[in-house]
């Protein structure tokens, strides 16, 4: 075992979930929200991706004790047109608030064909990919987009200028959903980050540093921008992202974009949930026809393993619920001391 | 001047759209629908792309004549849904089908806010660009989607199972909008016939071979499969928008997909226009602070060239529209002598 292993240890998953939601409550969460808010970080470790995970809860819980975060106060909604709603987060829980947007897209779809929540004032929302299985369970297609602080420089570009913009995709099957969730970063910060803090090299691509020069240097890279994934076209997809998402939401650009990584802003960037409805569609009974598209696209690798976008992370998440939760010690420890406050 | 350049002529946008709508015509085309097909293919040549050019003009040509694509067989809609229309293509051009369904999109959405015009039926609609563009002048941000034949392997794949299927993103701006318009494979497969045909080799990462080994080769790759942009990332995006398209307009899937580049059978691909209304958001008044931020990330090589989507094709086709429009001097042969035939 090394010693990046060693520092890994396993929790269960309610148990982990109990501790975050004690912590948020003693931070002077409402009760039912902090639950919201606990699911949603601990499903990022369960689906293997802790930089979504309860690494996150100091951020969260320094947020809530300076009121950038505000737990209770509801999530207002105005539907301007039949399908199209403006969600104000309130500065609420993102999850909270999310939850409710996904949820409010999917009622409007079964009536309307399609349905728009665009979300302003909430906080972050962790992964896409349970917002996207619940609209999904919805009998809805789904579209998810969300955009983060500047991390990534535009191709040619010398500094960051655009979020990690992830593209959130579920298409309902037959069998198991499709779910698109993933950044349109090349690799998350939090990567650049463990690798900086183990003084190890990061492959050329990830990164360039202050200069704007590409680098594998961890450290120099934590200073300058993560590179997009795919060059070009990575990039302009995800410079794409970060207009649509503004032009539906009013949210802020590029530097602009606060209050989801600090402590120190109120957040003000924005977040889309799409669906359209299968049922409206009168397409239900064809849905068999793409989990058997699926399988034979799982099966191309003639022996090698294929995936589908949604396989990874369900099976991850199968074992860990199985095995425990890999924690890193001091973030479970931090977990734990947080839990243990009083408000 | 090198053997490849002098294969290269240059005809003005004008004649050559005369030219295009000539040879549709005699094959049969009502000549307003030729029209719309002919401008919609020379804007492939003029923004740089002549894979979406001229040179697919045999081959509607013999599908016209097959009755593989109908000309003036009108444009079927239903709306569902108030937000949700079924386009039914009637076997005729694309780009006529396509710029019927983006119309519908974009006169609902000013009342629903947002609407999805769903079309199946319908022949090849080229580049994606021009029709976001009309979104866009509809004060819309608009999403549009299609398929093709499989031709990118899957991640870790053997074989061809899915399409290029192009992402576009039309945002509006103060200025000139954003527009993406990008396959998800790494290259065109028209590309990769070009190296073979120059019996020149193709770089690492575009393709794979029948066997499912990387190939520099070009024949071997026009023989195999195009590689996805961006590898396991660009092949997730891939996938899930063919599932997508599939969900929503009941489209085949994977090698079930025909008819765009063959003469023998066809169409059962889908598209998808998506419009959401700026104005019915309210947030027309903050769409300059858009122009302003894509100026920032223009200038953010501090010298070096930096890009949005849609300025590079922008600018080209300014040039073209100034120099004349460069054409493969067999294709422009080709074309006129389609354009000499009667029916």
């Amino acid at each position: 075992m090394s010693a990046v292993e060693a520092t890994v240890t396993r929790v269960g998953a309610a148990e982990l979930r109990a501790a975050v939601h004690a912590a948020l409550t003693a931070a002077g969460a409402v009760p039912d929200e902090a639950a919201v808010q606990a699911e949603q970080l601990v499903e990022g470790d369960l689906r293997g991706h802790p930089s979504h995970g309860v690494r996150r809860l100091p951020v969260l819980v320094t947020r809530l004790r300076a009121g950038l975060i505000v737990s209770g106060a509801g999530v207002g909604c105005e539907w301007r047109t039949p399908g199209l709603a403006v969600v104000d987060g309130r500065r609420g829980f993102g999850p909270v608030v999310a939850r409710h947007a996904a949820g409010l897209a999917v009622e409007r779809a079964a009536t309307q064909g399609v349905a728009v929540a665009a979300v302003r004032g909430s906080g972050h929302v962790g992964m896409l990919a349970p917002y996207l299985e619940t609209m999904v369970d919805g009998d809805c297609v789904a579209l998810v987009l969300t955009i983060s602080e500047a991390l990534v420089h535009p191709w040619g570009g010398a500094r960051a200028m655009v979020g990690t913009n992830p593209v959130g995709i579920g298409v309902p099957t037959g069998g198991d959903p499709l779910i698109l969730d993933m950044s349109t970063g090349a690799v998350s910060m939090g990567r650049i980050l463990d690798h900086a803090a183990r003084e190890e090299a990061i492959p050329l691509g990830w990164a360039i540093d202050a200069a704007g020069a590409p680098t594998t240097d961890a450290t120099a890279a934590a200073g300058g921008a993560i590179s997009p994934f795919g060059g070009p076209k990575g990039y302009a997809l995800g410079v794409a992202l970060e207009t649509l998402v503004a032009a539906l939401t009013g949210s802020a650009l590029g530097a602009a974009v606060t209050g989801t990584l600090d402590t120190e802003h109120p957040s003000t960037k924005g977040d889309v949930f799409v669906a359209f409805s299968v049922d409206a569609m009168g397409l239900a009974p064809r849905l068999a026809g793409i989990a058997g598209y699926l399988d034979d696209v799982r099966a191309s690798g003639d022996g090698a393993p294929v995936t589908v976008p949604g396989d990874r992370a369900r099976a991850t998440r199968e074992r860990h619920l199985r095995d425990g939760v890999p924690v890193d010690a001091a973030v479970w420890r931090q977990v734990r001391e947080l839990a243990e406050e009083t408000e």
